[in-house]
């Protein structure tokens, strides 16, 4: 039995009467089994999306003993840590690991959530991939919990999710700068319609007006999240008159844009311009020199992520809907040094 | 059935029999069903590993319509590559793709062992893992095929594998370099005892040989894969008296070590110094100057070892186990110049 959006209940006998059906067919629906006809299957799935009946997670043990992972699109510094988090207590739970990746377009495809459906998993982790409406709806008739990793920072308000400290990252990476005596010190970050970029060129902001200090207009620059984007951004920064002695990038990948700026004019790292970075990729490791950065716990967000799934039968439906912003640290490397 | 060593054939009945149970508990204990005691469950696994009996892969639906990978362990810029081409490749053919790390030691757990018979996947594909003798034969018992993932050239013989051309890529690195003229070119390699380490400095040495250039032996470096290695190295090749123009490093991770030597020298890249990498991972690109190398299709590793696990079943006995090496090619970068 499931309360229907009227506050009435909602059950499998009056949906299977009204699909001409029998409740064990409904069941076998819900359960994923296959000997069920396309064409009933459908009938069925429409039936019980359109009354809103919805089944809450119970704990029950799930067919697969599984945990589904999906990515928009898999990124090799980035997806494999959110797997290694996300497996890590998944094993501890006795549950596998299914990875996906939903592929171009932004909603996940069709294919994917049947199978899904057929796997029944213990829940579902979305790493910046999105559910249409139906498709949230017809996970919610299986009592298929859902949350989602995001490092974007804008998930949907009612879907729980798992995020990292944006602004107190940038926050802290400033200070850093500023302790090391910089005053002049510039600000590239990403894509201006991304909260997290906002979220990280803000904690910039405040760190450099809680030490007194003004940022000059041009010191901040927005800019895509790769390589080129720093670069550009700091081919502008190092040419103007009065060039800041530092620069904090929005990402990793931006700083090694940096790098190449600096290089290109002849300047050496640290000792002409410190440059510190954001994500904390296996890569900020090799380069030399080695990249100072804010850590971002994508390991972490996983794992947090899939106890999160996995403890939804035991939250209540009046819950708020759970939000958790993972602690940023700052690492120190070598590409930060006190102004010359 | 199944035919044994002598020859002879194991009857599940003649199993069950000396077992005390039914055949249907057997069946059940083959496929994986949940309600066997522990205890019955491994006196029958102890039989029917001990008796020899092996279930050929029919092409039978497997329940969960999954493959497994496992890793010895997760690597992100190179795990990730993998999963993509696996999980391409499982996707076109309607399966979802379990990923597990098997951790520190060697062989795989036996937690996973127990989980993977349970899930009773199409097939499983190794990458750096081994299994014991024991596990593997009871794999076979439930027919479900094996395929190893191998970059580093030594997989068990009778075991299916999917590799890459060491040898070639070596060559075609060093052809590279004589190309654009350079006549004192080292290579810098992995540990001695990995048959890739050996099969690419061979690579080297046929293409040099055939330039009828001579190889100095101090040119040709052993180490580890990692940064350190090549730095170390890179430091005592430029270190000589008649120092190389190029250096040819067996992997990326080397190559941009042997950055981090020449520009202890002062040196500039690629005016200097030419160096080639091997692998083809993403910071390649983001390095300035973008780092020549052999790229090793790890994603098309992962979807050829797919496809050989899924047709594992259409194979007979007698067939010559599988052995797949694919194709390398140089990726031209900007790491690579005629020498001054």
């Amino acid at each position: 039995m499931s309360a229907a959006a009227d506050g009435s209940r909602i059950r499998l006998a009056d949906i299977a009467a009204e699909a001409g059906v029998s409740v064990a067919t409904i069941s076998k629906v819900l359960n994923g089994h296959a000997d069920i006809s396309p064409a009933t299957r459908a009938r069925v799935d429409a039936l019980l999306t359109a009354r809103g009946y919805t089944r809450r997670p119970v704990g029950e043990k799930p067919r697969g003993d599984l945990i589904e992972l999906v990515f928009h699109e898999f990124e090799a510094s980035w997806s494999m840590e959110i797997i290694a988090g996300v497996e890590e207590v998944a094993k501890q739970r006795g549950l596998a690991v299914v990875v996906s990746e939903s592929g171009g377009a932004h909603a996940l495809g069709e294919d994917w959530l049947e199978g899904a459906l057929r796997r029944r998993p213990a829940g579902i982790v979305l790493v910046a991939s999105a559910l249409v409406d139906r498709q949230r709806l017809r996970l919610a008739t299986r009592g298929i919990p859902l949350v989602i990793v995001d490092s974007a920072g804008d998930p949907p308000a009612d879907i729980p999710s798992v995020g990292s400290a944006n602004w107190a990252g940038g926050l802290a990476a400033t200070r850093h700068l500023i302790e090391l005596g910089h005053r002049r010190i510039a600000a590239i970050t990403g894509p201006g319609d991304m909260l997290c970029s906002l979220a990280r060129v803000d904690g910039y902001r405040s760190a450099m007006a809680s030490a007194g200090l003004e940022v000059d207009p041009r010191w901040v620059r927005f800019g895509t999240f790769y390589v080129e984007g720093g670069r550009d951004a700091a081919r502008e920064l190092l040419a103007l008159d009065d060039a800041p002695t530092a620069i904090f990038a929005g990402n990793d990948l931006q700083a090694l844009g940096v790098y190449d700026a600096a290089r290109e004019r002849g300047m050496r790292l640290p000792d002409d311009l410190s440059v510190v970075g954001y994500d904390d990729i296996a890569p900020a490791r090799w380069v030399s020199p080695a990249l100072t950065t804010v850590h971002q716990p994508l390991r972490r967000m996983g794992a947090e992520a899939t106890r999160m799934v996995l403890d939804a039968a035991t939250r209540s439906s009046g819950d708020v809907v759970p939000r958790v912003d993972l602690a940023t640290h700052l690492v120190e490397r070598g590409s930060t040094a006190p102004p010359r």
